[in-house]
């Protein structure tokens, strides 16, 4: 498999400076290209790297350096013309052919479209509906009345509860589970007494979800996915949130039930959201910090500590404790100062 | 399927303002329930919503509340009576009917009671006995030696290794893998030499185990859950750890090993706890605490820093880091103003 | 299952102190040990309870406890004398026999070598190599092109990508994910462009993965995962990450993209690790700490709070909002103070 350089910037909308019909065959990183391999350069930062590269071609953004390479694409947006050609080199796995495996096990009541593969010991329940072209990995546990758009693909292992909906072209990780039972108890004497959850989960189209992420169904309405976000691994999502459109949620983070989160939101890694807050549009939370109120202003927010020695954080962390005695020293000082200037 | 109020109000020991015939099909919230729907008012705080809401009943609290809604039924404790309601509303799946699926693969050496329904795909090893009464989800794995007791629901995809024991009434969700070995090794010369796990987990009746949840199996003894114990997502709980009865535990948790959790504990989402702690009965850790020493008192605990934008929480962050200087800025200036305050 | 005192001291290579043909049949803890268990006493500030311990025989360190117990092997490093046991105590499940499964589903252009287990509904892809020895779980999910090397274990319901390379004597738990696409995206008017993963995980030799554990592949070049390595339960591994060699990842972890840990590091459950830094080898960092920047200096590592009631880590953590105003008054304070001193 392999790309011509003209093929490649006709592709991604860019002007080549080299051989036309010179040969690409995979996708490298800068330092680690080979001649047969394309590369990029995102951040202008690196390009003094350009000249120690090995690439066949390279993806840049300014002109002026297209002689430091073997051939260079020119694009306005180096970055978002290597995702583009990635779509190329990818290639989706055909070892069980474009078929439904015999050992798989689908309902006679569920409904499966034109041109969908299916792997081995795939359980797909009554009165499921998946679109055209749509590929279920090996072990993915479909459950009843399951609605998937065209063209989504379930990795292997993967569960759907009963009832929940995809859109088309979602990608979905192995080991995500889509809607088991929100988490909601009553407490009585003592006790727990389970609310059935009898909502469930709809998303919508272009969404990812990553491996062994957990989106649970929604109490009594659903829990609601807007098309294009992404999601990544082991991020929980309790009953009833509400994702907009194209909002990124990094690696295990935590979102509390009912929580709203606005659209283009980006949520970074190890993030917790409380329950019953919302958040508009255009938010941006870093690594691990916990928003336990609402936040009504597009922006940056954090909580948390600076990394520190261990023999030094534990001197701040204890002295931290004792911060509203340190603030009182502050005021009775303020007061005997002041004593002091009036009396001077 | 659908119930008439004088049925509904009987099922959760209430007084009916209204018709008894009624036909109620479905729950629904006060904000968006139609008239085929219940709803209910658990918040006094929202008593306002009532006279907007659409819902053809309400389970309410206060009797004055009842006019302002089509149907009422007055309850001590309307969030426990929607939960009790909640049970007759949920339905579960019964596509594959009530049988064992020819697919499933259980060992000749298993036993499987009266009335146990097992979906496609399922493997049972040798020795494992699963009671009356239990549902077992499509590509889930018993292994050698598990216990199940009446009643109890693996849902699809759960894992359970040789030995562990679970008992009536259990709800396992999809993903969870309950007995995986602890992580126990002993440094040898910069390398780690494996300490096998020899115990296994023993999990009381009436507990629920979240998606993708992990719970280790013990070092030499078991791994504790005690009864009616309720456990969210992705939580992951360590070798030898016991946690007592009717404790609730929050998504994304994670109890390092030995550690002992008391009765009707409640830990908040992303909580971390130490390993070899005690907590007593009805301790509260909010979310994201660090709990690193054992705690004898009930009541709330709390770690952690609140949320600020990352402008002003990156100069907060800093300064906090200088704090111990801080300090000794204050008491040099306390002997400073004292030698003034003397002298003057 | 038993083995005599002078077997487990050769075993150990320790000394033993009492009847060599006395035999144990299992292990135990000090305290819960009976006379047919072997124990062990790893900590002398504990040695107090060995008078009390009814255990068979104990690996002790001190050839003075020796008297304490019925039978003592004394040993320099009981801890490990005790892992080198724990091994002739377990008990791998036979149940489904030393076979390939029936139900498993094992593609023609695959390669199974001598003596390899596989439980029921497992799945292998076209041109997957697995080396003699090893141990497949039921569910399994093997992609294609997949390479196991000896004596490797999987646990049930696995799943590796196509791809994926894994080492000699490597066991990884159910759940776990390996090589599921890393989470790039290119930014684009709003909507994210998915960059495809185009490379695999390379996993050493005697590393272990724990349940649910999630090990992205690589953007381009591989994620790579060195020999000894151990790793907890619900761990986020995200593309191209680098670990070197005997490192120790503990539970909750999350490790963003690029970032390289040295060798022999431990990591502490519930760590954060942004992306595209570097920690040197044998850095600790402990539990819930979060590290933005790389680390060139051996030693220990923290972040966070310590914990508090409730109640008054609401007033720290308000107060910590206003240190900068708090820095602000100790400087006028200085000054005003400066200029009384001057004046006196």
């Amino acid at each position: 498999m392999g790309y011509t350089l003209s093929e490649i910037a006709a592709a991604v909308g860019g002007e080549l400076f080299g051989d036309p019909e010179y040969t690409v065959s995979a996708l490298g990183s800068l330092e680690h290209a080979t001649a047969e391999q394309l590369s990029f350069l995102s951040n202008p930062k690196f390009s003094n790297l350009l000249g120690c590269s090995e690439a066949g071609a390279v993806l840049i953004r300014n002109v002026q350096d297209a002689e430091q390479v073997r051939n260079a694409i020119v694009v306005r947006n180096p970055y978002l013309a290597f995702a583009k050609v990635s779509a190329l080199f990818a290639s989706p796995g055909q070892g069980w052919g474009k078929v439904i495996h015999p050992s798989a096990v689908i309902h006679s009541d569920a409904k499966v479209g034109m041109n969908v593969t299916i792997a081995p010991n795939v359980s797909i329940g009554a009165h499921a509906e998946i679109a055209d072209g749509c590929t279920i990995g090996a072990g993915t546990v479909i459950g009843e009345q399951v609605q998937i758009g065209e063209k989504t693909r379930l990795a292997a292992n993967v569960t759907l509860y009963d009832g929940v909906r995809l859109g088309a072209r979602c990608i979905v990780h192995s080991g995500a589970v889509i809607g088991a039972d929100g988490f909601g108890f009553a407490p009585n004497d003592g006790v727990w007494v389970k609310i059935h959850q009898l909502g469930s989960v709809c998303i919508g189209e272009d969404v990812e979800i990553g491996a062994n992420t957990t989106i649970d169904c929604g109490a009594i309405d659903d829990t609601i996915i807007g098309n294009g976000v992404k999601i990544d691994n082991l991020v929980q999502i309790a009953h009833n949130v509400v994702i907009g459109d194209n909002s990124a949620i990094a690696g295990c983070v935590g979102i509390a039930g009912s929580t709203v989160i606005g659209k283009n939101c980006t949520i970074a890694g190890g993030v917790g959201l409380a329950g019953h807050i919302t958040l508009v549009d255009n938010v941006h939370i870093t690594a691990m910090s916990l928003v336990t109120r609402s936040i009504d202003t597009p922006g940056s927010y954090s909580s948390g500590t600076a990394l520190d020695s261990t023999q030094k954080w534990r001197k701040s962390a204890a002295r931290l404790r004792r911060i509203e005695s340190m603030a009182a020293h502050i005021s009775k000082l303020e007061k005997q100062v002041n004593t002091l200037l009036t009396k001077g």
